[in-house]
């Protein structure tokens, strides 16, 4: 087998033979094509990009040398990959991963799931399925069963009625909002989004060929939406406003009366959905509740709810999340879903039926986690609450905090250079401090950076510890 | 709460408010929008299009009432979710679930999923995952130790080199066909199905904005492709072409030395990748043997290969499936799935690396089912080969026979009317016998109709009475 030298001869010449198409830099699956995408929109703009990806194409034929006559391979790839980002918490999760293979003692901050391990009654469900050979396929749409349970927890903790025939569960909660998202926006729909926002939205807006709509929020009022400017932001093209509360990555809850207020915005555009990211909905500390958007008078029939059990249950592994809504909603995301990947794990969904058996909000498997996490959070408001030209909007949910550390833009750090952004500020903490953090860039706010603090509290000190250390150094040329 | 009946009043309200916009059979996830969808193509023509499909959408727009003022929902899909039809294998097996729910004794032999259990040591390696609290989050493509098991599997038994950058591991083998196809595929591409096909290909071609073109085969040729049709059917758009050996629906294994003819067309098409579904490899029957497309001289940077473990390892419920092909598609697809899945589940990742710890083909535990397969498959050619006016093509791997009944077209049953094609034939068969079967319509031959072998062999020979005695039936009026 040559296979692999020849590949390698690819990848040479079709830096040669590709002016402005970095196939390099995409093969990696962390930057991107360099030319412009959006091509599935029919407009002419979008005729003229094809003919340029044509020629791009063109010059993207790469020749290889094998046991035929010369033959070329034309590696260009759909405009659709280029117009989503790959998710850039992982990325740096990987980076870190990697230099804690190289031996640098790395403390990750950056990932989004539990420290915890899944309850035991939830890991017992998942073994006495296999045991019981519960292994062949389920349902598209999820067992009966596990859709009953969803129905009887939705009616009893968020006051929604649904029947099974309105829950659509699929393999995490990414794949709901995926699937919400491209069965009820179509070309030139906005989607409309919150910054700081989940870095997969503004992407699932573009895989969907509609546009995302950014509306920014501040850390002053608690990162909650002003609904004067979602009111201004909002028009025939809106299609689908998404919320999640409590929020990744401000940790923002929102309160009932702003959601109302919402509502009565919504209510008076025909047009506009509302998709409801209740994923981190246990994971929430007194005096802060829930409300689910589909709760609100004459919400019910416009809104999506999503929800799954990756977060509360600590079961990211799983891959288990599900979709509520009117049954024309659920239907259309199951086709897409029939084709996409069909029904979840089968264990999985055993799994899920015993998390929701384990009673309101998840009983004490969860209230046990939660309590867990309050204390971290409580610990990471105070550390942070005495740094000097630090802002705080103290977390009411989740388990991550988004500090506004603007204030130490411009500083200059010995042996590397300029902070100049959250980028850098995330960089330089990662070399200098060994932390690594999210940049809020990824998340559309670049004056903060967001700190997971799902991990043990020992940890969580070092980890405060290094970072206040490294941003001494930083401090002189910040109070300038 | 009133949600329920206020959707209740919705769905009524919208018959009446939406014609030409079939809301009631695009709600029950079989039926679909009444209107054309291809809108995504950036042609004048869609442009027409979509002026139409915003004036279904005003009348789709429906009333509700709620303690708000009177507010309006708009309830338009996506163009999107109407260019895909929902799986009919699916849908046929829902229907006889239902009759064996209403107390019909029927025999379902429409599934396509093995009746073994996950061979134990799968299982187990699948339970210890569990209590060694192995469920968090694995990276996108999949575990290190599971692509590079699956590299060790393809280089040994396939004789295809591949290093781990170049797998990508997904929530079962359709994603990874599914995501290949996004990844390739822009719109006006053509993708190049063989019939009898996978019911999913031309779907996947249609939700990448892409068009199927069929090219037919015969029951006389064993439904074998002859490259002089393939060779008058490419053009400059042909961007990828299917090839599943052994075959869903028709058990065909394509010989070496064919597909050394169809590698040697397709290395005259620049543009023309191949996407080589091996799902069915292990299931096959001496003296057939399995060849991997990519493993022919010059065809490896041009092949994307994708197998999985539901099919051979019994591990349908776990969902779990690859892909293996150059860096820069690999890449690219996991792109995507970054932001529709995520990885795979944990679980499912750790009992995959045990199913590759089998042996050679999965040793004893795979050959020992591929003899049972083989066994009932002797049995079904044996009884329908002594039926007067079926056709068979001997399968030489999978577990379907695809049987072409088409002589029975024509004739009249009491009480039933006439028997048109595979879809009435099929219908029959499940009223009259009890036993259901896919017609072979769905699989794009209406002269055939589908009949998995994945089940016990007294209820294949229970099911092969009852379709004779029906058959007989029909026999007179047959033979005019």
């Amino acid at each position: 087998m040559a296979a692999s030298s020849i590949h390698s001869r690819i990848s040479i010449a079709s830096r040669y033979h590709s002016p402005g198409f970095d196939v390099s830099s995409c093969s990696d699956g962390i930057g991107s094509l360099s030319f412009s995408s959006r091509l599935t929109n029919p407009s002419l703009k979008s005729l003229e990009r094809t003919k340029l990806v044509q020629m791009h194409r063109v010059n993207a034929v790469i020749r290889s040398i094998s046991n035929f006559e010369q033959t070329e391979v034309d590696i260009s790839l759909s405009p659709r990959v280029n117009s989503v980002n790959p998710s850039k918490t992982v990325a740096i999760t990987d980076k870190a991963v990697a230099l804690v293979q190289a031996g640098v003692p790395v403390i990750a901050l950056a990932a989004g799931e539990p420290d915890f391990d899944t309850p035991a009654v939830i890991a017992e469900a998942g073994i006495n399925a296999i045991r019981e050979g519960y292994t062949r396929y389920t349902p598209n749409a999820g067992t009966l069963e596990l859709r009953s349970a969803i129905c009887h927890k939705l009616k009893e903790e968020n006051g929604i009625s649904y029947t099974p025939d309105q829950i659509l569960v699929s393999n995490g909660a990414k794949q709901s909002i995926l699937q919400s998202v491209l069965a009820v926006c179509s070309p030139g729909d906005e989607v409309i989004i919150l910054a700081p926002y989940w870095v997969s939205y503004p992407e699932m807006a573009r895989l969907a060929d509609a546009t995302p709509v950014i509306i920014p929020t501040d850390i002053s009022k608690d990162f909650l939406l002003d609904p004067k400017l979602l009111e201004s932001k909002l028009s025939e093209k809106s299609r689908l406003l998404i919320l999640c509360s409590p929020s990744n990555p401000t940790g923002s809850v929102y309160p009932r009366k702003l959601l109302e207020e919402i509502a009565r915005i919504v209510a008076k555009h025909p047009r506009l959905l509302v998709l409801s990211d209740e994923i981190y909905e246990h994971i929430i500390y007194a005096p802060a509740t829930h409300t689910s958007f589909a709760s609100l008078p004459g919400m019910w029939e416009r809104t999506l709810t999503v929800n799954g059990f990756s977060k509360a249950f600590a079961m990211t592994g799983w891959r288990l999340g599900y979709l509520a809504g009117p049954k024309h909603f659920i239907a259309a995301c199951g086709k897409i879903q029939s084709q996409l990947t069909s029904g979840a794990s089968s264990i999985s969904q055993k799994a899920g039926v015993a998390a929701l058996g384990l009673g309101y909000a998840g009983g004490e498997a969860v209230s046990t986690m939660v309590k867990a996490f309050e204390e971290r959070r409580d610990y990471l408001v105070k550390s942070f609450g005495e740094l000097e030209g630090a802002k705080i909007s103290k977390p009411q949910g989740a388990f991550y905090l988004f500090l506004d550390l603007s204030s130490y833009y411009g500083a200059e750090a010995e042996g590397f250079g300029m902070i100049k952004n959250s980028e850098s500020l995330c960089r330089y903490l990662l070399e200098e401090a060994q932390v690594a953090l999210v940049p809020g860039e990824a998340f559309g706010d670049d004056r903060c950076i967001r700190i997971s603090y799902a991990t043990s509290p020992s940890t969580l000190r070092a980890a405060v510890e290094r970072i206040k250390k490294a941003l001494v150094l930083l401090k002189p040329t910040v109070r300038v």
